[in-house]
Parts: C-alpha cells; sequence; structure tokens
C-alpha cells in the first residue's frame, strides 16, 4: 500500500530554517517570560474528553481531535449510539483550560499568586484555510490568584516587553472590558441571555462592516430600536466622540469602578511603554472566548494591521476545578504563528546565531577522521557550528544545497591537513 | 458533573522545577548536536493510521492511540466491523518513522547526506509502570543517506560529547552488529524467519538469565542443539572469551568486511574519547525495534546500570517512502526521560541559571507600581530574574512557596523607595 508523504491535512513539517526560527522565537519569548519571573510549566496534550466537553470551549468543542478508547474499553460488538462512547481523551484545544486543570492539581504546592507560562501545541480541526492550522503553538502567560488591576498592567508590559525585544516596533494595545461590553448591552435592552452572540457579531466589526452587523443582530431577533442604539454608539465611538473618560455620558449604567480600573491600566502602561507603543480604550475590542469577566486586551501591529496577542480576565473559571472557591485569573496569548509568519515574510535574521561551518571531506583519501574530528572540535571552541561531511559526486549540488541551510563558510580537508581553511560558500 | 483534576492516565504535568530542568537538558541536547551540524526539524505529532500501521513498530502498534475520524468521515449508522473503520490518525509512537516520511516528502530541497535532529513527545499506551509513561520525550539525531561506518563514529562522538558536557561521566559504549547476530542464528542452524523472536528472547538475558532465556528459545520450536550451540557462544561471550579479533574463530560465516567496520568505529571512537569513556564489542546487545540491517549500539551508565542512548544503522526504512530508492540511514537516540529522572534524582542545578530575585509590596500602601517596575528593570538589565509580587496575607508562606522554586532573594518595596535592598530568603 502507498502511504503518502505529506503531514496530515492542516499539519506541517518544518523544515531546517523554519524549526530553527520557530525554536529561537519560542526560546526569546521563554527567557523574557522568565526574566519577569514567570514560572514555565507543561501539561500533557491530552486530557480527559469530559474535561474538554464542559468547558466553555466554544466552537472549539466542534473542533475537537478525540482518541479512540483502546483494549477492553472499547466494546465494538454492541451498535454505537455516540461517538463519545468510543473515546476517552481528546487533544487540547487550548492552553487555558489545561491550566485550570493543572491549577488545582497542584496550587497547594505553588505561591499565591501564581505566574505561569505555557508554550505548547494545541490542536483544532479547522476547515482549511490560508494561515490556519490544526496543530499550532500557543505561548501563554497566565497570572493566577490576584484580582488586582495591577495584573493586567504587568502582562500588557511583559507582553509588550517581549514583543519589542523580538524587533516588533509599531504596534499599540486595545483594552476594553467585558462588563462595559454588557453595560451597553443591557442599556440598549438586549438581554442577558443574547450577549454572548451579540457580542460575536460584534467581533465581526472589521470583516463585515455595519451593515453586515445589524443583518447578523436582526437575525438574532433583537428589535430595531436595540440594534440603532447600539449601533449608534458603536458608531459614535468609531468617530472619536467616546473616550474612557466620557463613557458613562454615552452608556450611564457603566459602573464606575471598572472605569477606574481601566483608567489605571492606561496610566500604568502608557508611562510604562517608554514611548514604544499606545495604549487606547476600544469600545469595539470584543475578543471570542465565553470566559472573560474583566479588561480584555490586545496587541495589534499597525504595520501588519493584525493581532499579535491577546487575552484577558476570567475569574470564573479556575474555580471551578477547586469546588467552588474563587480564583481570580487574567492571562495574555502571544500569537505564536503569527508572529512566525511575520518574520519568515521579513527573512527574519536570528540575532547573535552561530556562524554555521562546513569541511567537507573526501572519503576514498581520508581514512582516519579523528584528526579531521580535532581539528572541527577547535574551531567549535571558537562558537561556532561546524559539520563534518562526505563529499558528494555532485559536490556543487551538495553545497549549494548547504547554501540554502543559511551555511556561511565552508574547508576542505585532505589527509595531514593541520588547519582548515574556511573561504565563503558561494 | 465533576472530572478529576489529575492528568490522564500514564502522563504527567510539569511543575515549574521539573519544567525549567526539562527545558534546560532540551536546549542543552540541542545547541550541542547543532554545533556538529545536525539540523533541528519538526513534524506533526499525527501522522496517517495506515503509515503507522504498516510500519515495522512491533509492539508499538499495539499501544496506538488512535484519533476519531470527524464529521461526515465518521458513519456510526452502519454496524462498525473493525476499529480501524473509526479512525484517520493516530499520534506518533516514535520520530524514526516520522522522519523517513518527513525525508519523502522534502528530500529534494535538503543536502545529501541530511544530519536531522528531532526533539519531541511520542505516544505509547503502555501498561502503567515505574518510569514508564505514555507520553514522552525523545531526542534522536539522525544520519541519512551515508553507508561509511564514518557515521557511526560521528554518531557515537556527537551523542557521548554531548552527554558529558551534562555532567554524566562514567558510561561505556556497547557496539554491536544486526549482521553478526544473523551470522551467529545462521551458524547455530536457527531459522531466518525465526531470527527475529530469538533476537528479543536474547534482549531478556539481563533480565531473566541463561535459563529463563533458553526455555523461552525452547517455546520457539528451537531444536535442543540450535539452542545449545548459540547459548555456549553467548556463555564464550560473557566469559571474555570471544572478543572483536576473535569473533571468525566462534562464527565462522561471520563477513569479514563486517568485522573491519566494527573494528573502525571502535579505534575511532576510542581515539576521540580522550578517555571519557569505554568502547567495547558486546555479542550480547541486540536492541529492540525490528528495522535494524548494521552496527547497533548503546551508551551505558555505570552509575546507574541503565542505558543513557541507543542506535543503529537502519538502511532499509527511509526507501520504502522513496519508491524503493536505497537511503542508508543511521541513528541515536538519547534517552530523554531517564537523564531527566538521573538529575532529578541527583538535585541537578542548571549551571549558569540566573538569579531568581524577589520583590514585594503591599498593594494598599503602592498605587503606582510603575517607579517600582523601573527599578525592577535595572536589576533585570543586570542579568538576574526579577518577579514583582502583591504581598499576601499570609507572607510567610508566600515566601516560603517561592523557597520551593529555588528563589535566592527577595526585596519589599515601599513607595518612594529608590533602590531594591535584597537579601536571603531564608
Amino acid at each position: 500500500m502507498q502511504v503518502s508523504s505529506k503531514p496530515v491535512k492542516g499539519m506541517r513539517d518544518f523544515e531546517p530554517l523554519e524549526a530553527r526560527l520557530r525554536d529561537h522565537v519560542r526560546q526569546h519569548i521563554l527567557k523574557s517570560y522568565q526574566s519577569f519571573g514567570f514560572q514555565y510549566i507543561e501539561t500533557p496534550v491530552m486530557e480527559n474528553i469530559a474535561l474538554l466537553q464542559n468547558a466553555e470551549g466554544g466552537e472549539n468543542l466542534n473542533m475537537l481531535f478525540k482518541v479512540l478508547k483502546r483494549g477492553e474499553k472499547l466494546n465494538l460488538d454492541q451498535a454505537v449510539q455516540h461517538e463519545n462512547d468510543l473515546v476517552d481523551y481528546g487533544l487540547r484545544f487550548d492552553l487555558t483550560l489545561p491550566l485550570a486543570r493543572f491549577y488545582a492539581n497542584n496550587h497547594a504546592k505553588l505561591p499565591t499568586p501564581f505566574k505561569s507560562i505555557q508554550m505548547g501545541y494545541v490542536w483544532r480541526a479547522e476547515r482549511a484555510q490560508k494561515g490556519r492550522f490544526r496543530q499550532f503553538m500557543q505561548c501563554d502567560i497566565d497570572y493566577l490568584g490576584s484580582a488586582s488591576p495591577n495584573v493586567e498592567i504587568e502582562l500588557i508590559h511583559v507582553t509588550a516587553s517581549t514583543l519589542h525585544a523580538l524587533g516588533f516596533k509599531r504596534y499599540r494595545v486595545r483594552l476594553n472590558d467585558r462588563r462595559v461590553l454588557e453595560s451597553l448591552a443591557n442599556y440598549c435592552g438586549i438581554d442577558a441571555s443574547k450577549l454572548g452572540a451579540v457580542l460575536v457579531t460584534l467581533d465581526k466589526l472589521d470583516k463585515i462592516g455595519v451593515d453586515g452587523v445589524k443583518t447578523e443582530l436582526a437575525k438574532q431577533t433583537l428589535d430595531d430600536a436595540s440594534i440603532d442604539k447600539l449601533m449608534n454608539i458603536i458608531h459614535s465611538f468609531e468617530a472619536g466622540d467616546i473616550t474612557l473618560d466620557t463613557l458613562e455620558q454615552h452608556i450611564p449604567s457603566v459602573d464606575e469602578n471598572v472605569q477606574k480600573d481601566l483608567q489605571k491600566i492606561m496610566n500604568a502602561s502608557e508611562a510604562l511603554s517608554k514611548g514604544h507603543y499606545k495604549i487606547s480604550f476600544d469600545l469595539s475590542l470584543v475578543r471570542g472566548m465565553g470566559y472573560y469577566t474583566g479588561p480584555i486586551f490586545e496587541i495589534e501591529s499597525e504595520d501588519f494591521g493584525s493581532a499579535l496577542a491577546g487575552g484577558g480576565r476570567y475569574d470564573n473559571m479556575i474555580g471551578k476545578f477547586l469546588k467552588g472557591r474563587q480564583v481570580p485569573a487574567c492571562g495574555f496569548s502571544i500569537g505564536f504563528e503569527r508572529i512566525l509568519h511575520i518574520l519568515s515574510e521579513q527573512n527574519f535574521n536570528i540575532p547573535g546565531e552561530q556562524k554555521q561551518l562546513l569541511v567537507i571531506y573526501d572519503e576514498k583519501e581520508v581514512s582516519d577522521i579523528t584528526a579531521l574530528f580535532a581539528l572541527a572540535e577547535q574551531t567549535r571552541s571558537q562558537g561556532h557550528c561546524v559539520s563534518i561531511e562526505i563529499k558528494q559526486k555532485n559536490v556543487k549540488q551538495q553545497l549549494e544545497n548547504f547554501k540554502k541551510l543559511r551555511v556561511d563558510e565552508f574547508a576542505q580537508y585532505r589527509h595531514g591537513d593541520e588547519t582548515l581553511s574556511f573561504k565563503d560558500l558561494d
């Protein structure tokens, strides 16, 4: 049977240059987060299917990769009523739910608050489309156990600093709050039960425009008056007529403390930005996940017009795993695949990367390679990467393929040579 | 519904200290391999189920985690004949098979020979037992496209050097060859079709002893004469009466070229070892996998009495993905989980690890944290990790939990402080 040599649908092989860049970016982010005292943790890629399906995972639950039961647990003799009879585990669709389980399992040994780093793959069986993958890396920091707005200030500062050090220069931080959006919905006479769907529709403003949003809202059986009221406010905001200061003039029901917290986050972030980025209140920022309860935020690249990172406060999730004990929580996630895509497009050079050197030798002429190995070792001890390669018949092609891997220089070794003379590979 | 907060069976959460150590070891191995010119690549965790099941995976095929088909592809209306009707993908059980697929998919763009690094998780639904996990890390280097014994010399040198730099001192390299074992079986009148099972049984010599091996061999319908002949030779070897030099006196059918290649590998490895380790021919070394075709080798710790790394030549696997074109291949795999276990037991300190500092402040007293953030930034720029923490009611417990994470020093910040005074955390 002939089996395809392609990776499975929607997943990718990473060739040397891509894999090297991914590892560099991963390490950059990890080291940066660690320098701020966040703690790297890891969880398994699989979770119990019941855990995944009880989550507020929204559409992600329709994209689960489920794992077949094994051995006696799998009973195919009887008619199968439901696919859930067949599976026991699933692959995680994000890192937040595993974090909640991890914290419930380990919190007694961990400091309070606990500041975590997670970097790992997640899986979603998305419809294949450009820039969407079924296996992709997430890089999250989360701050568990404090309701202080200082948490948001730190998460924004840490994430923005990390992106800045990676070479991203022109970006802005957008800030909103789920409670502001709830007040807004309430003020417009939108039923609380419909808020979730309304928020998701609002989130499409960029994609489908004001008219598209109106049409979709109408389908959600909102009355015309509510829609108009809502869209007028959003419109005023877009026109620059609503700021955080003047929010209660437009949405009278908005909580004063919410406003104060947002103002505090804005002021501190502004002070910490050193002018590298702007932070602005953005009433149109919604964020997809259903579990947010407070401030939500995104870092948006002005050069690439897309979000580089997103996050928010979710005070009601962790407690569900701890018999209802409340554990306030807030997280910020860097869009790793997006970042990688941008850096690749820019032919990003890894700063301070070691020189890649090549030594080729003719196997027929050099019978004992130990002298060559010793010479290479000397060069390696100067901080370079040195690859020893057996000369192939088509040496031109061989060197050409190494050039693609950004090998800088090469040397030919002959029996008895006491030094290696490197020259440019071109 | 109450869902357990434990990780799924046989898999592990890694708390901060463990995760930090794992990342350090992973990076150490990666950087070391890269310095020798090996190229890091990555493949997805899932492969097509047909690919996995067509592999010479031996018992691993019984331990597959299979992934349920999704959407219309999953048909539960009809009676399910076989579980394979239900699944399309599986989680990889090793990194060698994905490498073969990767190479078939990408070889045209890669240098020949190609020297790869892979570091990633693999999954096997093993029966739960101490030291065995269902998700575990593998660290492989492979050398594709050369049949030269210089390949084995390099793989052994690179792996041994990497372990040495990680602090492992007393170990030896065991070397054998599948062709020697085949000659041995042939000489003893053992049918070629039975060789696989015989080798697996021989591999248990350490565990079940000479008598156990004899009993098991008898079950494989070998005649007594063959068993005795085989066991006598193994016994002579154990007694030190058989060396690589005298091999053909005991196994007359052994190929002279095989012997020469092994001698070359022995001599060069000895020369390259700088006396750090010994290499010895070991007729009792078998290695589990069915796909080996030539030299096989292990690095065994003398301190811990267990294998730290294992590998060998497998010249017939890669070609199966390339329409039969022969691609000789050889690989060496570090036992990552074993290494981690040993280092953890030894309370291994990460060399050159940054100092972990802590600053706590009273949220009620410090209303604006930006000045504190600037102070912390100064300390961070001296190369330390600095975590800013909100003081908790039970500050003693808070500090105690940070001590467990090996935080070295802490400072208390008060509004208006212009420096941070760190003191030991004890």
